[in-house]
């Protein structure tokens, strides 16, 4: 009986890196979540404890922060190219790297009718992400920047049905013309190539076109809105190669008031925690590029 | 050996009400979470079993949802005071009722420039809150409301110092002229009235009060700020009688990147999650009003 | 316009405190999260933001993890006792201290059929818990001593009742001979004294007792569950003066299976989050023993 | 430029189905959380808003109730096989189903030194999980089942080094021959087949085994554990084809005491949350058998 190791990696997760910019007294802020972690030739770690190959996690913590100064943080995407491609560097055994990077907005508080110069408040709600792998185990390396935004909580109160379902005997679902269409969205993308992207003005334009879709396609179902928020999404952005989406139905049930003698024309609803309805889909180009290793990890469906 | 029942209080938490405005195209929502709790003479609901007092919980909720369509959301605070001052008429046992109302803010999605119709985007962040208190216990109906924010994280990059504190031979920590002053803050104040109040208008004015003077303080120390976001509070808005803090201090510790031959003037930090300072504070007008029950069993120091 | 502190505290939250006991090759692990709060004459920090007064936050961390070492760790009360105790000796300014402890039990982990040394595994569910006060703003130094137990799950299904309460028009809920009763536990109580308790062996018989008594009393309501699982502990513990309890009561709902053709006598249930509703409750001594500040900023009901 | 739907999954998340077995006086408990998903051809779902081939996930919550008393919870793993299995057949457009459960355990109440007939309380801490995927795309169909455990924490105070690694100019870490090693444990193993398992057993003694192995196990890094916990795991159970863990190093950092002239030779330690190690490997047998679509959309590493 002979047993072997399979796929494995490891590194430091959740590195909270705040960044300030203070060249001017006008101080900016870069919030980050990193995670990092290596791929490669580990096996004698694992299987007699020799840990010659291995860079510790508690040095790519130091690299982590340490890059924060001497690289910069523009974008969370070109920081963890350039974090990524250290860890290659200096890590003969590793044959891929992964750097996810999770960014908190921060807004600048209003004084006077004007953002201060040094006070900021939290933006709260969504979460940018990127998930950053370098691979050199074929003889090209490759790269892959997937980037996305998660916890981006959007409602519609009108504008949605949900009819015309296969139903069985134990479908009790009553068909509606209108309801509350409700998500917690988190959507990741895949982007064509690792350069020449303006990483932050190509995030803020996926996003708003994401609201911006989901806000005027009037919805059969959430399959629906999120299959044409991607297509507007690849549509407008050559540089994204495929969008994936998980997106939590986050339930808005009608109250029945008829017990009190109230009508209830779609305007007292209870919001449902548990259980929920859980869409999961892609949208791809025909015949589009290869995705390689790029998903490789990401958490849960994307 | 005898035994008696000493303060007890029962209701239904966290109904998650939603309502929507739709009697034009123009939808309006209202998002919130209602807590509900009667106080009184329920001992025999304890000792003997015998519920004949007790409204059950299940009818606090339904009263949460029927108001939110009879009696309408224009504001968590006279939503709140309608909901308690009904469970006092229908249930004669009680002396007290107690109503708990967080309302999560909603923007509308942004589609050319405007402000869609029926599509929002959850705002994150900061949650409004309020406590509101009705009892009859004494000769006189009393009522407080209790009002605040929660979870509104903001942080200074500079004008923050922290030195010439006590010192014992357990301290370490070095003096500093220049840190991160960040703070995860719950502001709750206590109106001096429960009538002629604009709630929303108050509510919006005293928060933007509280990041203001955070942001234009220079901080010899968290509770500094305090004092003077308190401050400025009950000097601008006559109708608040107090207000009170808990403000955990969001440690941003500056990290030493010496060992790798950087400087660090205040560039990269880390921000630890714990422990963590925690600072609460209480300012108040001198010889201002009895407080009578607006407080009790507000969670933890506020 | 003249404005004043009132109540206010400080300290440091959560210093997640280790104590290996390692004198034999059998150790022991005592695994805290430790609180600690300074009350006080510190109306200068606030006011001007003279610090001379304040010790430091990082001193009071220091000073707890030092105290592991020096003091040991027998049970949370005895060092929370002590580690107040110092605080009030080195900070003039302070009249009184808090130390709110939480403990997690770990388990050995079982090797053919016992213990082994030096390997655990966390017992997870309940924490137990502690809150030391000691004031000397009185002539007479006072102390007092709440421990409790959170987060202790318990259900019964069956056994348990709701009937023959109070109705009105928005009533619609079904009385029921037979229901799951379920709920997350905290319960709080405080102790006659702060001396010559065996802390671990009391907290062990109030829980073991809480659970029993849970067990065997038929149910009429969830208050009257409470009642006499705190009736029971003051009947037993002579050393206890008081119990408050707050008890989410986690609904269980029949699932109506007959649009299946299905009966379903107390078989499937859905385990609802919200709403819930929630009970708290006092079980006091007649005549019993003042409370003092034992209750103060104790987080929620209890 | 032409779109077109990639890899999409749909179901219902989080179904909390609490199943009583009543049969005699002494009652058993199954508590789970249960997620559906199918796979397939639900082009026009997207692209349409065609709903036809949909069973709605509301469908899927009903029929995970009804199951429950249907067919029963003699075990996650039978039960998730019927499931999945039944939304095949009455979804023609499914080619797949993805079935994944969490089980809670329950202890009876002891009441006189034996467990309480219809009174329990909550284990706590670990997770009991499994993930089964049943697909008729190819073919012949076929299935797997994924189960494992997840939260379970485990921790050495001593048999723990880690040393001898890669060093580079951000290595700061100090070599140590004795550390606290603990984790919170996710493993997920595949079975070889999806009959013939007795699930509860096979469950139990892998867990015991684990637990065991990580004791006993002198460790080199948490990467040496794994491995032989999952070597011993596929030694003794030749019902499972492969397993796989992540596994965050739960750093206990030795506290400086020094500074107060204490020692401190491994006995007081600070337990951090962030950033943390994060080992994920995988243990499988020398040319074993094709996972196939087994940890298709498994969160995370495993």
């Amino acid at each position: 009986m002979s047993f072997v190791l399979g796929p494995n990696q490891y590194g430091k997760a959740e590195n909270r890196v705040v960044r300030i910019y203070r060249d001017t007294a006008r101080h900016e802020i870069r919030d980050l979540n990193v995670s990092t972690a290596l791929r490669g030739e580990f096996t004698e770690a694992h299987t007699t404890g020799d840990q010659a190959n291995v860079l510790p996690t508690d040095t790519q913590k130091n690299t982590a922060f340490a890059f924060a100064k001497e690289h910069g943080v523009t974008s969370p995407e070109d920081y963890a190219l350039t974090l990524g491609s250290r860890f290659l560097d200096v890590t003969p055994a590793a044959s891929a790297s992964r750097i996810e990077v999770e960014e908190y907005a921060w807004d600048r508080i209003e004084v006077g009718g004007t953002g201060h110069d040094h006070a900021f408040v939290k933006r709260g709600g969504e979460v940018r992400t990127t998930v950053v792998t370098q691979d050199r185990s074929a003889d090209e390396p490759r790269a892959w920047v997937v980037s996305g935004v998660k916890d981006l909580v959007v409602l519609k109160s009108t504008g949605s049905e949900f009819k015309g379902y296969l139903k069985d005997e134990y479908t009790t679902l009553k068909e509606t013309d209108d309801r509350i269409l409700a998500t917690s969205l988190v959507a990741r993308w895949r982007y064509e190539t690792t350069e020449g992207v303006d990483w932050n003005k190509s995030f803020e334009d996926v996003r708003s076109l994401l609201l911006e879709t989901f806000a005027t396609t009037y919805s059969r179902a959430l399959q629906e809105s999120l299959y044409a928020m991607g297509s507007a999404v690849l549509a407008a952005h050559p540089e994204v190669a495929e969008i994936k989406f998980s997106a939590p139905n986050k339930h808005h049930f009608l109250v029945d008031l008829a017990p009190f003698g109230l009508d209830n024309p779609g305007e007292v609803f209870v919001a449902a925690d548990r259980p929920y309805g859980l869409i999961e889909a892609t949208v791809q180009r025909e015949n589009g590029s290869d995705a390689g290793d790029a998903w490789l990890t990401v958490p849960g469906f994307c």
